[in-house]
């Protein structure tokens, strides 16, 4: 007569069940207004595709066991890389960009901590095949409204980009040894430590000075430890890192949450597959995030032809435990979409500022991050099913198409036209 | 560059994943109108709970592995033990009955077949803590509710009682291998078989008719087939089943499935806790039940006090495929709920539509299956938190409490009064 449940897993029961359950319900359909589609793949995989993609730790967290023809099979720690590898192998003759979300249980061997177990969920989103700062925008902008739907309106976004240090390092020609001390200090972000690797290893006036700012560069003066970072590159890379952050920042003014920005480029921790940016969702009185995400141009390639992608994920226990400490979450009340619509706000805050009106009424709605001509959206509406696209002059000037490519003019947007009524 | 899934599971994506996703929550969410609250069990356990209450198929079948402590765990291959050792270690203390939902991944090796994969969605409710025929017909009504709600209006409920032939293989004092001679012919269906058992065994003329009688007792003539059935009965435990099936019919009247009902005294299989009935749902053109249950009095007890309880399991996988083949589902607007009511029927069929109808607005209503005094429900409503009570009196006579115990008589019941507006 053992009652008991394993280590690191619970029982979820009566409101407690119901609030996750809910909550889990609503930012699923957060990101479907923003026009991402539901995928849902395998409880588990073959270990041999998750395991190469992680870093040690992740990878020394995964319960494996093994099927009956003798294969290593793993619980999913995670979703983006099921996701990239689905992209990869099956979904890449389909047009780009793809954009999914996910909702469900992953599995890490972790020491239980508040608000985090061996099961937790998650729920997240990848868009996939566009390699510009507009999607890098996009996704970070989606975490932001999330966080709001989960009822958190007290949070930062840690925003960082893996090339600066990588290509500082580049730079600094380390041996390995000397890099891993130099990763030490950063990671433990010790000043002695730093001091001692500057004392050890001869570098030249700029490296140093590179290497003594790196501690600085944080804050959420965005434009301050930008100009700042500037000042210290050493190659092409870390210039590209910090041009690719100046056009996310400006992208971001768009959708009103620079107040909840931190530019931080002393995080070089990496799950072992992003590339460019990375960043994480921090909430007051949690001493974990709540969300984290990235860009991972390289993963979707290790399944199929290569793809640039960016992704977010978000861990529904900690917001739910985070929500307890801040106030109830403000239940949004949405009409019925009347089908995806995808817009082209060529860069105006006002386009932006409707698109998001829109979202919180409901309506589905995908936005162009290529910077699109009217022609290759409308092949792009056809290809994948999208009957209105928005085109943004002075106003969002509304075509219709019945399916056959065909788009014809409505003139100036009516919103109802969006819904079902 | 491996982009396979593991033999047996699947992605599903775009259209598919979102039709599964919704029918999930709407299969949730008629559980919830009729009172059953949310569950949420761990994705593994100690193997040692699960495997024990299982029958050898299903033990066989179920994916195992070590936790890093060394112990054993097991993938759910199904949700009601976990169900029952909650109830049964860490809720008996609670106001009985109590009734769960719960929908997600369980995971078997079988092989695959339409419809079907090594991991599975299910969604189920269990209904503990009532012995009663009325909480059996609860049961089968809410299935058929479900049915009708995943757009399945061609469907059959085949409903037999464990103990009709149990109690019959008592009386019938048979050596073990004389017994599995008698099952093996049964699970057959096969006459000849049969005919051998009955050359083989000697048998008194009233024990020979009721085995040969056995094959016979199926049909959609509930009760020509009960009927038929008590011509042969050679126990109290017989008498008992069949007592029991007649007051699930009657009680099933006031749900209007009778059409859908067919009595299958000849089904003996069994997950292996079964003790009362058991039933399977079918539709055409699928080779399997899209869902199934029974009453399970021995379960709960396994982990804490004794609890009677019957619950019922779908499977969401199958529904879709049987969907696909029937009409698009009929998608019910749904007003927001109140707050949970409780409702006293007292055998009346104008009470039971009644409160089918509201819960198809989507007021949550849980049904009295006790037949319990109006100060029994008060002190239930009381210690559970339901704050609305209806007592059928020609028509539903409204008693509302604060919260405090005190039930106050508002007069015959205005709906409105259950919803938020």
């Amino acid at each position: 007569m053992n009652g008991q449940v394993p280590f690191g897993v619970a029982d979820y029961f009566w409101d407690e069940a119901r609030d996750r359950q809910r909550l889990l319900n609503q930012l699923m359909e957060t990101f479907r207004v923003w026009g991402y589609g539901d995928v849902i793949p395998p409880m588990f995989e073959f270990d041999s595709t998750l395991s190469a993609q992680y870093d040690d730790r992740l990878r020394r967290g995964m319960y494996r066991f093994l099927d009956r023809d003798g294969s290593t099979l793993s619980l999913r720690p995670e979703f983006t890389t099921p996701v990239a590898r689905l992209v990869g192998a099956r979904l890449h003759d389909w047009p780009m960009p793809q954009r999914f979300c996910y909702g469900g249980s992953v599995f890490r061997y972790v020491e239980p901590q508040a608000g985090r177990q061996r099961e937790f969920w998650q729920v997240g989103g990848e868009l996939i095949g566009t390699p510009t700062p507009a999607a890098d925008a996009e996704v970070l902008a989606l975490t932001a409204t999330a966080l709001n739907v989960a009822g958190l309106h007290e949070y930062r976004l840690i925003l960082g980009h893996i090339r600066y240090y990588r290509c500082l390092l580049e730079a600094l020609a380390l041996t390995p040894p000397q890099s891993q001390q130099l990763q030490w200090a950063l990671e433990r972000k010790s000043e002695p430590l730093l001091a001692d690797f500057l004392r050890d290893i001869p570098l030249r006036t700029g490296q140093r000075q590179a290497v003594e700012s790196l501690p600085h560069l944080v804050g959420g003066d965005v434009g301050g430890v930008l100009s700042q970072a500037e000042r210290h590159i050493q190659n092409r890379g870390m210039h590209e890192a910090l041009r690719t952050l100046r056009q996310i920042v400006d992208a971001l003014s768009g959708y009103n949450i620079l107040d909840h920005l931190v530019i931080d480029l002393t995080e070089i921790r990496n799950l072992g597959y992003y590339t460019g940016i990375s960043f994480e969702a921090l909430t007051p009185g949690l001493g974990t995030a709540v969300g984290s995400g990235g860009r991972y141009d390289d993963l979707v390639g290790r399944f199929g032809p290569s793809q640039p992608a960016v992704g977010v994920a978000l861990g529904v226990d900690r917001l739910l435990v985070a929500r307890r400490r801040q106030e109830e979450a403000n239940v949004v009340e949405r009409r019925q979409r009347r089908s995806p619509a995808l817009a082209l706000p060529r860069g105006s805050a006002a386009a932006l500022a409707q698109v998001q009106a829109l979202r919180m009424a409901g309506a589905h709605i995908q936005l162009d991050v290529n910077g699109w001509s009217v022609d290759t959206a409308f092949a792009y509406a056809t290809q994948t099913g999208v009957r209105d696209v928005l085109l943004w002059q002075e106003g969002f000037q509304h075509y219709r198409s019945e399916g056959d490519g065909d788009f014809a003019p409505l003139g100036l947007l009516d919103e109802s036209q969006l819904f079902c009524e």
